[in-house]
């Protein structure tokens, strides 16, 4: 029998993942499971999406161009204007999901063995991209006693070596929920121009800011156009994560004509999630008013339970649909299993993510956990309650 | 400015693409262009799957499964044993086209430096996929004079080195159309039990078989369960490449839970593309049985009217819808562009993919073109004429 790759045996797992069974028992065991663990939002697709899908009008569903339908980059570069980002459609390679346009920017950018700056914790999954294309992530740790600030620009120039070609930050971050500051982003523009580095953004998140905060685009900072690689995505933002329709952007010519080949070798990303995607375009302001509001009530209503249980610090984010919080806990993987396989409330339990898995320190975050608060109101206090009456029980409980 | 990396730099550009400005400026000039440059076939989408959009009936486009959506994965179990293949929903995951699939195999399987054995010519992003995974592809002719037959066991040997995981085959072929016989298949088996290799099957044509032949599928090699990945898409089958639907097959489990790393690492395959693709599986027969009487038709008069032009060879292949000719020219890719910029009969021309760019040793295929013959006959009949007149004008004829 052939052997593996190298690659393949190294490629992480999701921490997530390993829950899913023990999810899958409790379940079948009769309790009620709060899912806190997904960035799934439940808030429904917009309707013009789901319209352009029941008014579908051709013969025959054709590859799109490699970049993305024409028509559906025009209405981006409109999207984009609104948000004070001027880019044209030469600057945008439509994508598989933002998955896909960090992979591309990774391959199109980093060499094997170059080194990616990455504060953590960070999405868990930046740490496959990078083992699929043989880079190495170097994190500096955001701590929670600041609320996941950017670490200060000393970090930075310390994890800095002769390998490292990029920074890449989340903006509105997941796990955390950190929303970058305008000065913050200054930092990062000072550091990219003095070590000549990519500046990679994942801001799928944009849309959702609370308490009046304003999201700064990497893509308006002066002067680093040809450093800046911006990642998208429809999922979040329209409740579409299915779709699978997500955007590389940059204003360097040659990232993009280099990304163009990888785009063609696999020929258009999906078509029918691109038809859907341009119709969301027509999404009234309404949609995002209401969906905002909700998710700042789910969040106070997180927050607050959270920092009323004994030894919980749990920050109070400014963006995204995530907190990450530290609990009076021996080992977050541990505790997770355990709210699943030995514990019960009332016949419910929760799911949560493990905050191991968005470091890449070995150790780091162990006594962390990730909320995505995609639950409905109601669902959540009852879930905040569980969790508190797990905390009480947990026989690794530390104080 | 910071440096693209030097995959970017070193990752293959389609040859088709190169010739896509020229196309453009001719249509531009008013000059009918016939395209049997691509793989976008002009054949309905089956009804079913666009029904399956107008009745989409969900509140949230959410992420699949990461392996796809298990109903659909049981349906495919079901046409696979149609065509005599066993398979469980477990040996499946769903990818993003065949594209996608091909990535997860190659990364879950060969190294950095390792060499793959493709029978050229072959499919042009197979290179690009290589390159982007750091894997060399060691070439063996198949040759026209041979209808490209599968080169003997000896020439494999030759090519077989320390550093060989893995032999890659498509079939029925693109670009040939050449469909391997049960014996050449057995050829393959051989091979890959005592130099313990993998053996990679894109069988994305199957169904369009002529003449009575019939498929063999490498998933009823004897022994070899172990060995075997296959690689499948509907985007031909249903003539629906846009919904980027594929998959990737093995029965050897260590391969699947690798692969599944990867697939959980960008999330979900698309959702929409995959409703689609199950309401597919009710297609009739009736609408193979058509489809394939309509290609084997439109072959017919390709390979005739081809081999009736002076100093051109083209077999008759017995599947998919491409034939790969050699015409009496100097240089394919300086006619392929020749046709689009400076030729045209009856203000009409033809786009040809120049075969240079399905070989990867250097030179080979100067002088063959690949016809896709995806276009209504008289369409066809048209683009032949035009070509017969090519030949004879091109300055570059060679007799």
């Amino acid at each position: 029998m052939p052997k593996i790759s190298d690659k393949g045996r190294m490629m992480p797992e999701s921490p997530i993942r390993k829950l899913v069974p023990f999810a899958e028992k409790a379940k079948k065991a009769g309790r009620k499971v709060f899912h806190l663990n997904i960035g799934q939002p439940d808030i429904p697709t917009p309707q013009s999406m789901i319209d352009a899908m029941h008014n579908l009008d051709v013969k025959v569903i054709e590859y799109s161009h490699s970049a993305g339908i024409h028509s559906y980059r025009e209405k981006m570069c409109a999207y984009y204007k609104k948000h004070n980002i001027d880019v044209t459609p030469n600057d945008i390679i439509v994508t598989a999901g933002a998955s896909e346009a960090i992979l591309f920017a990774v391959q199109t950018c980093l060499n094997p063995g170059d080194e990616i700056i990455i504060p953590e914790p960070f999405y868990a999954n930046y740490n496959g991209f990078a083992t699929s294309a043989g880079v190495k992530v170097k994190p500096i740790i955001s701590s929670i006693e600041s609320g996941f600030a950017l670490p200060p620009i000393s970090e930075f120039e310390k994890a800095i070596g002769p390998n490292t070609k990029a920074i890449m930050v989340c903006n509105p971050n997941n796990p955390t929920g950190y929303l970058y500051s305008a000065e913050e982003l200054e930092v990062l523009r000072k550091i990219v121009i003095k070590y000549d580095l990519f500046l990679f953004a994942d801001e799928v998140y944009r849309e959702f800011c609370y308490d009046g905060t304003v999201h700064h685009s990497v893509m308006n900072l002066e002067g680093i156009d040809d450093n800046v690689v911006l990642f998208d995505s429809v999922s979040k933002r329209y409740s579409a994560c299915g779709v699978r329709i997500g955007a590389m952007i940059s204003r360097n010519r040659e990232v993009m004509s280099t990304a163009m080949k990888f785009a063609q070798a696999r020929l258009s990303p999906p078509s029918l999630g691109q038809i859907a995607s341009e119709a969301a375009m027509e999404t009234p302001e309404s949609y995002f008013t209401e969906v905002i509001e909700e998710y700042r009530k789910r969040r106070d209503i997180v927050v607050e339970m959270m920092n009323n249980i004994e030894g919980v610090v749990c920050p109070n984010p400014k963006g995204a649909f995530y907190v990450t919080a530290k609990l009076p806990i021996d080992d977050a993987d541990r505790f997770c299993q355990w709210l699943l396989e030995d514990f019960s409330h009332e016949n419910q339990t929760v799911m949560l993510a493990p905050a191991t898995g968005f470091y890449s320190t070995p150790g780091a975050g162990k006594n962390e956990v990730r909320i995505s608060y995609v639950l409905k109101v109601d669902d959540l206090k009852n879930a905040m309650i569980s969790l508190e009456h797990a905390l009480k029980e947990y026989p690794g409980r530390i104080l």
